[in-house]
This record gives C-alpha cells, structure tokens and sequence, in this order.
C-alpha cells in the first residue's frame, strides 16, 4: 500500500531541488531497474507481487509490494511498469588528469534531458566511462535522463563542474581537446587519439566562444553529396555518436 | 483574433485521423515554418506582428496576426514559438526501383515520434532523399516528428508501404539490403554501396524476422573494447546515424 506521502516524495523527484535534497533519483521499468540495482545503493523498491516473485534475491532498504494500480499513481511515465525504485545519488570523484590517458567527453550545456541520456548510452557503448559537464548541462538523474541512459547510467560517470577551466587545464597540459564545428577538418582525415577530451555543445548555440578558442582540433563530420547547402546540422546526440564511432573504429 | 473552432482545429492535428481527415499538417517556430514554406502549400499561417513584419512575402492561403498569448492558446509547444502553420499533407508517389539506383532507408515499425524526426534529420544530411516505412511506423507528420526533423522533411520524401513486399522485390531484383544485426559483420571491414536499402527496426524488437531472413548484407556496430558485454545497445536514431555516415564517409 502507497501512502499519498510516499507517492508525493517519489513525484518529487522528477524535480532537481528535491533529488538534491534527498539525495536521490528515481528509475523505473524492469531493464533499468535491474541494471541500477548492481551500482546503486536501493533505498526504496516498489513492484508488483509478480514482479517481486520473480525477483526474490534483491538488495533494498525497504520494499512495498502494490497493485499495478498503485504503481500507476507513483510512476512519472506514459506507461507505466510493473517496478520502479528510488536509489541514492551517487557522488563521484575525479581528478584532473584523468582526459590524459583516457577517451573522455564533455558537454558544454546541452539542455535537453533525452539527448543527455542518450549521449551517456553512446558513451557507454563506446567504452568512455567519464562525461565532464557545465554547470549549465542538464541533471543526469532527471528522471527523463535515467529512462533515456537504458542503463547506461550504472557505468559511466558524470562530474559536474568549471568546463572552461578543466578545459584550460587539459590544455595547459598538452592533452588534445576535439570538437565539431562548421570550420573544422574533414573527421575522416584526422588523426585521432585513444586519449583527450571530445567536447560537444548546446543544442541551439553549440560551443561557447571561450571553450572553441581552446579546442585543438576542429572537426566536421562532412554531409553529403559535398558541397551540399549545409544551413541543415545534425542532432547533438547524433553528432556524438558518429565522432564516437570514429574515434573507436575498429575493423576487424 | 482565433476563434475557438480555429484553436480546436489546429490542436487536433495533433491526431493522426484529423490530419488525414483535414489533408493538413502542423509545424511551428521561425527556422522551421520558414524551411517549409518553400516545399509545401501553405493552408494557415498564424503569427505575431513583429514576425509577420520581418517576413512581408510569405504565401499562404490565409494568413492571421495574433498576440502571443493567442498564439500560446493554439500551440502544442512547451514554449511555443512566434509562428505556427498549417501545411497541406504532401501525396507522394514512388517506384519499387528507386534502391537500384540510389540510396534509400527502410523503417521497420519504429515507433518513436522523435526516433522518427532525427532519423529524417540524419537522412537529409547524408543526402538520402527517400525512406520507405512499414505501416506500423510512426506518422512523419506527427508534430513531434515535424518538430525533431528540423526541417528536413521538405527534402527527405516518405513512403508508407506493404515494407515486407517492398523489401522482397528488392531482394528479387538483386538490390542490396543492409541492416545492424547483433550477429552481423563489422561493418568497417563489409563493402557497402551508393545503392541499396538499410533497413532499421523498431525501437524494442528490431526488424522482424520475415524482413531479417531477406537482408543480404548483415552489419554489425562494433563496440568498445572489443570483447564487452554487448547487453546494452544503441538508440535506433543513433545507429542510423552511424550506419549512414560509414556509408556516405568520404576522407578529404
């Protein structure tokens, strides 16, 4: 049984203030769930008998079994799942020197919460496992984030903090900083590295002026057939992907 | 001034059956009204003042200055934009030989209104000019849909189709169909061409099995390390991405 408290708090989650000061997010739907549970410390765990029948060896502070009925009023989704579950906010350290002997992004205010979980995917797939983000990015625990990650979020870390000077700070220390923009080299022709920071920007106004003037290669995935008007441009998302791909290809 | 009936109309094409019904279908924002005015017949242009001031040769069947309150009334925007319009729905006609000669995508039921606008999106900026859809795919003409392509709906041509029977003639014909399979070949060793179709499945379930058994060239996106646990997977947007721009790289 769920009391309307209970319901309140985790619908609260779906804003930031509240996570932060709970020091919790929330996740929800069967995949996610058990993707989270191994990385996550579980504080509260909320499923259906069915649900929870199949799942009997599961490590929760405190578990309510509801009616799919139930669930329905607590879930932020269309379409709500049989299990939903609020974990604790992980808080993750990083050291400075960690783009100068891995692969690593950083997102330069990119606001829209479903390309921050899907470039946090694409991250994990490509085997980077640290995103450096402004202060201005979207939370990575906003509850449309932890959907869009498909549990991508359990293994790759963000960290929040002064872009512009993790960035001079690379810089300063000879570690090459990648981004795309309009102006750049063909990425084809490149010579990329297993090691540096590749940088994407906002959905709307790309890099800031600042952080470009500090990038060390510029370069542009080129659209086709050449010379093709290029007034069009490619998602942020999308963009990472392919710039991702590039630098991990492997042809077996 | 908008009059309730005109507010009503205009959200209704929110719905699928109304903007078959009304022939008509809705985009909003500047970047994006602007792009399609030039590709479709205009049926309805709402708009602030200032923005009708700024755009004085614009052709539309009928035209009405609002407030942006007003405007806010008729919008299916969080934020809604300075101009909306209403466009007829484009008939298009296609033949079953276009994949001989040129490039296509083929979209098996993905179900995503937004997948579906950023896959259009990549499309358009890998010069891929048609895209053949089952009928179980999401509607192109769904705002969200409209709203993610950016625009690249007035390059990028939809056909709606019996997918399983296109797919077959193609395979007949000896045209070329690609698609990422989990047990395809890495696709940076596979010969791929300016000809053929790539096939991408829906969202949760891939491409289904009776199209599966008539790709001729099974790809696969390796990821990063070789070797990991390929549980996780890619965004269907995100693969196309990737798939398209091997296709279309060209080293400067």
């Amino acid at each position: 049984m769920l009391s309307k408290n209970r319901i309140k708090y985790i619908r609260s989650l779906e804003m930031k203030k509240y996570r932060k000061a709970e020091k919790a997010f929330l996740a929800e739907g069967n995949k996610l769930v058990n993707d989270l549970l191994g990385h996550f410390s579980c504080k509260l765990l909320i499923a259906t008998a069915q649900w929870l029948e199949a799942h009997p060896l599961l490590l929760a502070q405190e578990t309510i079994e509801v009616s799919a009925e139930e669930l329905a009023r607590a879930s932020l989704l269309k379409t709500p799942q049989e299990v939903l579950a609020v974990f604790e906010l992980p808080s993750y350290t990083y050291d400075d020197s960690l783009p100068g002997h891995s692969l690593c992004l950083a997102l330069d205010d990119v606001q829209d919460p479903g390309n921050l979980g899907t470039i946090i995917r694409i991250a994990d797939w490509f085997g980077i496992e640290d995103i450096f983000c402004s202060q201005g990015t979207a939370d990575a625990f906003n509850p449309k984030t932890v959907q869009a990650t498909m549990g991508a979020l359990a293994r790759v870390k963000l960290h929040y903090c002064d872009l512009k000077e993790f960035i001079r700070v690379q810089t300063e220390r000879n570690v090459p900083v990648f981004g795309t923009f309009l102006d750049g080299k063909n990425i084809y022709s490149q010579e990329l590295s297993a090691q540096g920071v590749i940088i994407m920007g906002n959905e709307g106004n790309g890099v800031c002026k600042e952080i470009e003037a500090l990038v060390s290669q510029k370069l542009l995935i080129p659209n086709y057939p050449q010379g093709k008007d290029t007034s069009e441009s490619l998602n942020v998302a999308v963009a990472t992907a392919i710039v991702c791909a590039e630098f991990r290809r492997r042809p077996s």
